[in-house]
């Protein structure tokens, strides 16, 4: 890039200079310096410990031990980077399993949590929540059974904050699962999670929290809070790697009350007896069915790392900073292009993401990504998000993005893309 | 090992002269070349290009394309891949996916197929299915529906063919589907496909064959058969990694009749215009559910290029020449010690695995393992497990292991192992 594109912001270099957290960005591949990353929230950087990892677990674990490699720490896999993830996410020990996809396990738990209300016949979720989330729900609904309601609380497309009212005047007594996105996958908007969980409790509804776009990001208390129920994905900003395996949480007290609607034989008590009668293992375990890719879920144990060492209290202190700085350039450096913030402007409320939109919001991404070096993602109608990694994601980065956000406009380099919208098919 | 341990017998060594596909072997990491690994059924070995291909996914595309990664060729690989394998199953394409676990896709398949025949209650299976294929269909039943019957035929545990006219007579017109491992994981028995598939068509019911045991180690005609669903694991014969995902296959012919009891977005239509409702893509590509784990997932899709270039039909004939070699040893040289086949003497009806049963065979296993340097398994009550991999296992190796087992009973050094059996918890 030319000389003109380095970061010149003094306050975001006196930023970087003051942030604790700094030298984590060296425990990441950075190839290309000057790439402005603000993707993170969709697939986190490679931690250099992952590609030592990798390796190993190949050339050394899958092709020097062969099938011993069962009885040398795979097995206990799901369990064992589960109790790391729990760390994470305020989860004592031996209630956070890896394994699956976010969405499998939300349909295991979603429905888990039906049968065992079966008198109870509303689930509660909002046009919020992540659409893969709303079809688990409607597939249960429609394939498996029929009796239940979805009741969808309906901010309209272009909210940045919930209508609370009507999400709390909508837990009822026969409410029998409340389901919801920590963080927003479009604003950035953060739950409440001790309240919600606590106005569910109190109608005797049980509450499952989708932490996909808040773990590693922001600090989450499942314990603390009694939640039932948590899924989320370890690619975002816990760097797993792409389509690396998901978690669930199922909290102690209800776990020997509730049974997976899919039986398989990592579930199962006595595995390798090989019966031919399924009983379900103790505790969350039974939520496991089959047997986890090993080269992605090891890969990503050791991704864990940078964030265990740092802790959620530091990553969300640089996270405050990061999206202040960001929602500030917005007002100050953007908006006089047409751009507005589509994020809650208190922090903390946020995640650790935040939208800026613009009526040529997909043509302004495309500028960006194609002739910037600057990779954010859209999302429709008209968002451009932009996603921060406090563990990687400098200041002079963010600034960086922003100044590159402001000479695609100055430069109307948009307008030679066609209006249509991002389908991959 | 000594060197009264190094193969010598003339026929073996006959046999690898004369083996076409001796240079395969090459293609695998050998790195300890005394280890007899019969345990191929169970893990595959490493293949080379596994190696090169898991470090180009993390620290190129991963770590340098980021999120780019998933619009070069990530975002595809389930049906890249899944057309890849259906070339090794006698699939046409479109009609092979690769995700999930075996558990999960024969829940997805088994439930879509009752939920298209709702006036059927019966699902057709035996005991020599895998356990865990009958903990899903025991699930199905309990959790999700249950008006069914499961009509498990109920062969001896120590049988070695199924009892094959007591399940041709359960096929009835109330038989929604029969299911079935297609090769035995305890004898090898290896199902006539054509022949159960079409009696089953002829009452009406649909047909899911379980191939983890027989996919790129016999010969599989899905299309030929007329097959209406089939499943899969990766990591046995066709040496993708250590739970490497697994497959699904759906016949064209009733792809758009069916439903996924699971629906998410890889199984949306559009995935990315991010509706609130689902609508299912179009064909078997619907029962995909959520993101799949890429590096287990391509690391396998390199590891399929042995298979593909060896071909079925190759490998099928050293495979018979292997399990027709180690049948006679069985004879020749254990029966004396007390062991007996635990696999069909046919060919024709047998996979590329056997099992040699002997009443201490936990205990003679464990000394192979721990003071032999073989590897094969162990089945409750009494069978040992030679898995024959005829991209890499050599005639030598079969001798040798046979030469070894005979040293361990003629030594009686199995004696000092405990008589329990091998339970892992």
């Amino acid at each position: 890039m030319k000389k003109d594109y380095q970061p010149t912001s003094a306050y975001a270099l006196q930023l970087d200079a003051q942030d604790k957290l700094a030298s984590f960005r060296e425990a990441f591949l950075i190839d290309d310096p000057n790439l402005v990353y603000l993707d993170g929230n969709s697939l986190g950087r490679l931690p250099k410990a992952a590609i030592a990892r990798a390796k190993q677990i190949v050339e050394e674990e899958w092709g020097r031990d062969l099938i011993r490699g069962w009885n040398k720490g795979w097995w206990e896999a799901p369990s064992r980077v589960g109790d790391k993830i729990g760390k994470i996410i305020g989860a004592g020990e031996g209630q956070t399993l890896v394994g699956d996809t976010v969405s499998l396990n939300l349909f295991k738990l979603a429905t888990a949590a039906l049968m065992l209300q079966p008198n109870k016949t509303r689930i509660l979720t909002d046009t919020f929540n992540f659409p893969s989330d709303l079809y688990v729900l409607q597939g249960i609904k429609q394939n498996l059974d029929n009796r239940h309601e979805i009741v969808l609380i309906g901010a309209r497309d272009r909210d940045i904050t919930p209508d609370l009212a009507a999400l709390e005047d909508a837990i009822h007594e026969d409410t029998a699962l409340v389901t919801l996105s920590h963080v927003v996958f479009k604003s950035g908007y953060l739950y409440d999670m001790q309240r919600i969980t606590e106005l569910a409790h109190a109608k005797g509804a049980l509450v499952l929290w989708d932490l996909s776009h808040s773990v590693g990001s922001v600090p989450v208390h499942l314990d603390d809070c009694n939640a039932d129920f948590a899924i989320g994905c370890t690619y975002k900003y816990l760097n797993g790697g792409p389509g690396a395996p998901a978690f669930l949480y199922v909290n102690k007290s209800i776990q020997e009350k509730i049974t997976s609607p899919i039986w398989g034989w990592w579930g199962q008590k006595n595995p390798f007896d090989f019966d031919l009668e399924y009983t379900p293992a103790p505790g969350a375990q039974r939520f496991l069915v089959g047997t986890q890719p090993m080269i992605s879920l090891l890969t990503m144990e050791a991704a864990l790392e940078p964030t265990l060492q740092a802790g959620m209290d530091s990553l969300r202190e640089k996270s405050i900073l990061m999206t202040d700085y960001a929602s500030y350039l917005t007002s100050n450096l953007l908006a006089p292009f047409g751009f507005s913030l589509g994020s809650p402007l208190d922090s903390a409320q946020r995640g650790s993401q935040i939208s800026i939109r613009h009526e040529d919001g997909y043509r302004i991404n495309r500028a960006l990504i194609e002739e910037m070096n600057v990779i954010p993602d859209f999302r429709e109608p008209d968002n451009i998000r932009l996603g921060f990694a406090p563990l990687y994601t400098s200041f002079g980065e963010v600034w960086e993005g922003f100044d590159r956000i402001k000479r695609v406009m100055e430069e109307k380099r948009y307008e030679k893309y066609p209006k249509q919208k991002l389908t991959v098919t």
